[in-house]
Parts: C-alpha cells; structure tokens; sequence
C-alpha cells in the first residue's frame, strides 16, 4: 500500500479496467491517491497504477481490504453486490455513489419504477414472469419487443429484440437469469437516434451537464460518439440534460452519471443509466476542459466539478474494437504520420475480437473530416483496413 | 518488474521527478510501458508508477538494472554522467537522447563552442580560469556580467550576475566547481523578453516545433509561461523555431528540445538548452493538441509526431512554489469553485520554501483575463494570498 502524501485524499476505485486506467491519469494531475481493486496485476488499470489491490468486486475480504487507508470507495462497473456495500457503509466507509443509489444502476426494472415514478420519460415497459405476460405485453405495444435481464448485463449482453410471443416463450424457458434478476420487456421504441446526457454530481449537490452526445451502438456496443449530438434541436439537447440533471438529483448520484437516451420525434426517453464515467465520455479526455473522469474523482471527493466546455465545435471518439491484428503498436506509425492530430488511447488489453481494446478522438471544426478520420484510425488499428 | 503486453515497448526514464510523473500519465495513453529510476518510492513519479527502479542517476549498476527489458532508455534531467551513458550504449542499449548529443544539455561551456562553430546567435561568451581573465571579459563586453559553471546547475543555481572584476575574483575564489566543471563568462544581454522554442525530433528527423512561448523567471526559477509569446513578432518567432531546429538538427537531438532564448530588438540570442519536457511546455498538457510528454515519448520511440498546435488563442501556465501553506490540498475548494476552467497539476512533492510542487493552466482567448486568473490560482495554492 502507498502511504499517501500528507493530506491528499485516496480514492479506491472498485475494477481494473479502462474506466480506471482512465481515472488514474486524472488522479496523477491532481494529486489524489488512487487505488484499484483488480482480478491481477495484468487488468487494464493495474499496470499503470502502483497501489494495487488484488481481488474480486464481489469478495467482501477484498472490498474491506481496499478500503483501509481509503477515503471513498467508487466503482468502474456496477456489479459489486449490493450488500456488501451495506456492509462497508455500515462500518463507517464512504461508498459514493452510495449503495442506495448505485442499485438504480444496477437493476433496470428498480431503476424502471423509480424513473416512472417521478415523471421521467421512459419507454412502455413492464416487468413479466411468464412467457404469456411477455405475449400480452408485446400485444400491447406491438412486436417486436425488448426483453433484458433486470442485472448483469453490459455492452448488449443480456438483452434480446424478440419478434414474437413463440420467441418470448423460447427467450424465457432457456436463458439463465442471474440471483435477483427479473425479466423487463420494454417496447422497441423507434428512436432517430441514441443519445447519452452526462452529468458529474457532487454530494453537496453542485452538478455539471456535459454537451448531450449522439451514440451509434453496434451489436449493443458503443462504437462512435460524436460531441455535441449533430442536428439535435436545442428544445431535445436540453431536455437530454435536464432528464440527467433530474435523474442525478432523484437518485442522489455522486460522481459521473451516464443517461443512455432515445431521441425522438415526440421527445427523449431514458434507455439505461450508468453511475460511473462512461464509454459516451471518453472524448472529453482530449475535447473538453475537465475529462469526465478528473470530474468523478472531484465529485466523489466532494470537490467544485470543472468546466465540461468543449474545446472546439466538435469532438469525435470511436472505439477500437480488437479485430484482425493481434498487436496494435505495428499500426501507430501509419496512424500517427497520416494524422498528427490523432488522439489515440490503448488500454494495455490483449486483442480479441470484438473487445473494446482502445479508442481514438479528433477534434475540429469539420465534423464530415473528424469523423472520416477517426472511423479510418479505428479501422486501421481493428485490422479492418490496411493502407 | 511489470511484463510489457506484447509488443508494446518499454520506455524506461532516468529520474522520478515531476517530469516523469507527467510522462507517465501520456504513457498511459500511448499503451507503452513507462518505468522511472527514482531515488525512493516517495519520489514524484515513483508515487504513480508501477515499474519503479530504485536507485540513483550516478550509479552505473542502477541504469544498468533500469534498462533491463527497456526498449529505450530517456532522462528528466540531465545529470547522468557521460561515461555511464557511454557504457550503456556499448552495451547495446538505446539511449535517447545519445550520451554525444546529451553532453551539450550537460556542458554549457561545450554547447557554447558547438553553438557558435555552426554559427547559431549566442551572447557573447568565453571560458574563464582566473579572476584576471573573467576581468578581461566583463572589460570587454562591459559590467555586469555573467558568471555560470558549465555543470551542474539548474533553476538559477550555478549562475551569477558579477558586477566588478573584484566580485568575479571572490566568487572564483570561493566557489566551489563540480568536477569537470569550468567557468563560463557571458556578458549580460540587455534582452526585451525571455522565450523558449520547443521542438521534438525523432532519431529519423522529423521535427514539429510547438509555438514560441514567453517566460517569466524570478530568482532563476521559471514562473510564468504564456504561449505564444505575447507582441513577438513574426519575424523573431520564425527565427526563434528556426533556431530551435537547427540546434536539434545540429546536435542529433531525440526528444524534446527547449532552447532558452534572450529577444533582443537585433534578434534572438540562446541561452540554454533542455534535451527532455520542459516546465516551459507544461502549458501543453491542457493547451496543445499533443502535450510536450507524449511527444517525447513518441520522439524516443521513433514514432510519428504529433500536431503542437493550440487549443485556444493563448494559454497561461503558471508554476505552483511551495509557501505557507503546508498543504495544497484544502486550497483545492476554494479554486474550483472559484474557476471551474483552471486545470490544476500537483506533484505530490512536500511543500518547501521555493519549490515547485504544482503548476496551473487556463486557456483561452482573453489574455489579461487568463493571467490574472492563473496567478490568483498559484498564489492562493502558495498561501501568498488567502481570498
């Protein structure tokens, strides 16, 4: 364990991957401690941190160990159950955002009922435990439907788009759920486009709103991120935000609080929640004042949120999916000569396919060009294209 | 020792100062491995590093452990002596920059022969080895001089402004010189401002300068940067970078170059040179579309440089120096609230009278508004004002 300097704080981080290793950059300029619960020593944040806990986000020997010497413990995913936070919160352990607030994230149908409750727009959906309750919410709503496990799934998993009642019925008599989980189906909604509202919220309750963002999901995987979302009108930009700013006051979230949004013709419809700092922000580590992650080490420690301001009109981030090349270095000279305003990250994890294993940002005021470029980096380092 | 993920290189960094801590956060992003030489686990960089060497710069079994598993060997400072350099590179290790190249950074009265040999504007200068001969000098080019020992100093230390042949007598005199050190006379140029032109070159040649900055020296201690320098004219910026790279190209430099320069109404005159980041590029961390540390890493990796270019009109970079305040921490709520655009960088060095332990930046397009902002932010953290 690092002893830390003087009476800077240390933030322990529950995961190890790209979230966190983003996170410790931040910690570095401000001088924080940071810590990381990592399964070993090779996990994505690991490598570049020096005060490494070893364990799993589910083992409670390990969260306690990680919070000795801590000053808030705060998460990169949001599997870590929820009575084992209870349980470090009752002992006098600072969990931000706190466990009551992070089972929103972590349970879509809670997370469902909470939203519908106060007001805040969300597609039809309904929680069923047969398959005759699917069929007669999809006939309903109409077909196809949305079924996902209420827990554990992330980047599509757990999610399915079911045509039709035979589908429900096969869906629900074969798939596993996990402890806790619930069937939600929701309505297929057909949305314009996606959207992601992030908002940095800090306990005392001073909140930021970064510029909304469009999302292009591809199989369930955020692939492209454009900053601020092209062709929105001002009325949905800040209905996007002021759903954000809601949900982060309803919950009481502190820290980073990603609002996955439906864009459409009649408004903005809360899709899922996150309550850390999010793939949708990752461009504001090069196109913004204050990254999102520098902002959630500043509002889990209670501290002034900085300047989500972009730094040019637009910002362009698409992910680098592993792909046909095992090695990604190789790729960097014909990358960095064709583009010296390539902004590329790599997150130390081996490449396999589909696995997000990087990304890249391009910032400027020609989004057609920032977004050939970024596309032709992302491609270029997956293998997909070779010149 | 941490095991590099496949062929990502190692880039192994003498020195565990600030400037390391700061190459570590861009090695982050790269995905290259960063290992530092620090002469304890407190150390600056040490703090944020997982792959720490343990040792000192002047200890040949230290750098010799350091580059095991490196695939290039860089410095933050430029202390290491030659000959261990030398050693290194028989031994087939790849030092950048080279040991031949390294030696005029290390020897100012070297890097003034070489300078003027190729016909690059210096002051006038000569080395002295008497009282009698630094007299000569100072009746020659007129009092005050300027008297320096050729190593080893660094932040003001080492340099003196001689009024009288009797002062420059009692200095040689007294003084003691590091060994193989000799006395270097300038005359003391009566300059209108002091810049820095930065430049990173890669072994094959490729060069990008960044924009001319002006700087601000108090007691020999750099304490204000604003990029680019302000009401420099066209003519003396292009003669500054051109300067810059003919000193890189002339010397074989790999890596960042910040040539010190004196402006002068007849022209541009160098003062010194740093062969590593340089706290006159800091400002790019939060102002440059590529920081002067990851160019750095990229120069000594041979990769592809990336764009210097501004993010905004101008930027201000203002050096935190430790004061009253013990702790720069409690200063933290005070400051983001107060800017939520400053972008604060500390160190993690304790606090001692004069020493720099943080610096701040703002960026944007209003000077005077930038600079006020950015003093107020390092005097509060230096307890110089407390409102």
């Amino acid at each position: 364990m690092v002893v830390p300097e003087r009476d800077f704080p240390v933030v322990a981080m529950v995961g190890g991957g790209q979230l966190a290793r983003m996170t410790a950059q931040a910690a570095i300029a401000l001088g924080v401690g940071f810590r990381v619960l990592a399964t070993d020593l090779n996990e994505s944040a690991a490598q570049v941190c020096r005060d490494i806990q070893i364990g799993r986000h589910d083992d409670q020997e390990a969260l306690t160990a990680l919070a000795v010497g801590a000053d808030v413990i705060t998460f990169d995913h949001e599997h870590v159950p929820p009575e084992m936070l209870e349980r470090l919160v009752a002992n006098g352990i600072v969990v931000r955002p706190d466990p009551s607030c992070l089972v929103y994230a972590q349970d879509k149908a809670l997370m469902r009922a909470k939203l519908t409750e106060a007001g805040i727009p969300c597609p039809r959906w309904a929680v069923v435990t047969s398959a005759q309750e699917a069929a007669d919410f999809g006939d309903a709503v109409g077909w196809p439907i949305i079924l996902k496990t209420s827990r554990g799934g992330y980047d599509g998993r757990g999610v399915w788009v079911i045509a039709s009642s035979e589908a429900a019925g096969e869906l629900i008599a074969t798939a596993r759920l996990t402890p806790r989980a619930v069937w939600l189906a929701e309505e297929k909604v057909a949305f314009t486009q996606e959207l992601a509202a992030q908002v940095a919220r800090s306990p005392s309750g001073q909140a930021v709103a970064y510029p909304v963002v469009r999302t292009v999901q591809t199989d369930g995987i955020c692939t492209e991120v454009v900053a601020p979302a092209p062709g929105l009108s001002d009325e949905h930009a800040t209905a996007a935000q002021t759903v954000a700013l809601n949900v982060a006051a309803l919950l009481g979230v502190t820290g980073m609080l990603a609002v996955e949004l439906f864009d459409t013709p009649d408004g903005v419809l809360v899709n899922e929640l996150a309550m850390r700092p999010h793939n949708s922000g990752h461009w504001s580590i090069d196109g913004a004042v204050t990254s999102q992650f520098e902002n959630h080490l500043r509002a889990v420690l209670d501290l002034p949120l900085g300047s989500p301001r972009l730094l040019a009109q637009h910002a362009v981030m698409v992910n680098v999916l592993g792909g046909d090349l095992p090695d990604l270095y190789p790729a960097y000279k014909h990358l960095m000569a064709r583009d010296p305003s390539l902004r590329v990250h790599v997150y130390g994890k081996e490449v396999r396919p589909g696995r997000k294993v990087g990304h890249v940002t391009v910032i400027g005021d020609d989004l057609d060009d920032l977004l050939v470029r970024a596309h032709h980096a992302a491609d270029y380092l997956a293998g997909v294209i070779d010149e």
